[in-house]
């Protein structure tokens, strides 16, 4: 099994709905670390999992779909809860579309929030 | 594959017993970085694993219960080699007491005793 | 020359006016990991610089002025670019109101605000 | 499920053949940060899953086949990419091979090339 | 006194003249992640050290000088030997000449070249 | 300025005497990750302010004289407080008697307890 994994950052604002977010229930915002990490059983014929280049530049343009936003005021967050877990899984659904003609395998996508605390969701793309 | 991570510290003394331990047969102590990795296939109703808050809270009581101390001459180490591999079960025991009523999952504890050396526990919480 | 520092984070939402802010001009957020460093030329009757639980507790008290808020709407910051420096430089002047009483010499605020960037105000405390 | 990691490095020269490199087709280099992972389901009679001491010397010295080497010329590489696949792979097979005789489990090598990008290979030891 | 700073990283390859280098006297190579520190006594108008975007701007314009290269086949290393401390000196120069017309102040460079080791060079820039 | 820093670590058991120390009044242990930064106005001959293998083999003798001990029982700290601050303050001392012959300048060591706290001792060596 081989993984490469490529790392970029966005920051956004945002809410949370729900009392057990306490005080992130307010508007307040979060710098992301994320790491995508793209797993496969066998390299290609370059002897890669995927082009280091291809997949920094697919993440890059999936978090221009985040950064510097408010997510409380974009559509696409309409009635949902952007939560680590929901931001993991969102921009996995997103990378996944741009690889597909490159890469299948599996996804991991992983947001580190602060120095103490990181969220990720894993899935496959096919 | 969902997961949300935590992290804390804490700092013990103890010794190890066998050949293999070389030095650290003699008393001597470590500064443990934590993270305690919460793993579900399916999110909550409001959108997460588990509470953020909750999980730093139960892993921050269950560290209380070696932070500062001599493992040595602890009543719940009394003929154990407290090694990185059974503090990570350990904590990982302890840890999925204080959790089960609200997370049922995968639990990893990791422990890094150094910039040289992690060790981890891996298992269900039902 | 002797130097204890304490490491704490916060979250909060802003906006930032100015052409050169580019994006940053929207409503956004960011995660603040901060390191104060307390530097003097002796040590205390302890052999300590500062008190580091003293010293955790009150960069504490002063990033709760900060967590879980838009700074944008805060009294404090009317009229003010919250930029990194500027934040570093207030949490400077609060954390030195509160630790004057035990101790004397430099500190230095930092704030990472991303893996590629962080910026620090250092000054008297007197 | 237990794990035991140590960590090490290697400086190495090289360069890669194929379009999809662009400007590593260049002879170039780079630093590798490398983390060995070993995982099993049950501790030794010690209460580990590898000895430490012992797992830091056998990568160390699979490393010292590599560290300080232009890769290019070695005819351990004659007529293949030397990509971090590759190189995770050729470590894992030649730490597994020494230790073989004390460890038998899940063993994953890691490859940290820069700060954006990484990779990885996993496989039993039997 | 304030300080921004900004991080990148360059690949090399390189070999060092002199018995002191031991190994490094061999053609080998390394990644360099770049730390620009920029110091002030006192903000522009805009309350910034110097616009981020241009700091990493300019600082990706000088190490594309040196990434993906073989520094002893370069015209502009001939006869110098690229230590640590030389690169981290070369890049202060270059990137002095591309931050002067919006900063004056503290410069300092520093490279890590593996998890153990870094250096640094620091001037002023007028 | 130029800097050249190299890293290791060691691993004690202590206790620390008076009430500021709170439940570190106990024995316990710690890692400490440690930095030791050399200083200098100029390069010598060789293009480097030190050599970097001479330094880190200095740092681990001057680490062996703490590793996998207990400081309570050692002569050497008989009656002292081994603070953070005290034992960088030690390193220093100690490390400066082995690289005084191939080095004069500032040299800093760095001593990190934890992921929230380190401390440092800044002196010159003559």
């Amino acid at each position: 099994m081989y993984t490469i994994a490529v790392k970029d950052h966005f920051m956004i604002a945002h809410s949370l709905q729900g009392e057990v977010f306490g005080p992130a229930q307010k508007l307040h915002g979060a710098t992301y670390n994320v790491t995508a990490e793209f797993r496969t059983e066998r390299l290609s014929q370059d002897g890669i999992v995927i082009d280091i280049g291809l997949a920094l530049n697919a993440l890059k343009a999936v978090l221009a779909l985040l950064n510097y936003k408010n997510l409380d005021e974009e559509e696409a967050f309409r009635g949902v809860n952007t939560t680590t877990e929901y931001l993991a899984h969102y921009i996995h659904g997103q990378l996944a579309k741009r690889v597909r003609a490159s890469f299948q395998g599996t996804l991991k996508i992983t947001l580190e929030e602060s120095h103490v605390a990181w969220g990720s969701y894993e899935g496959t793309v096919t």
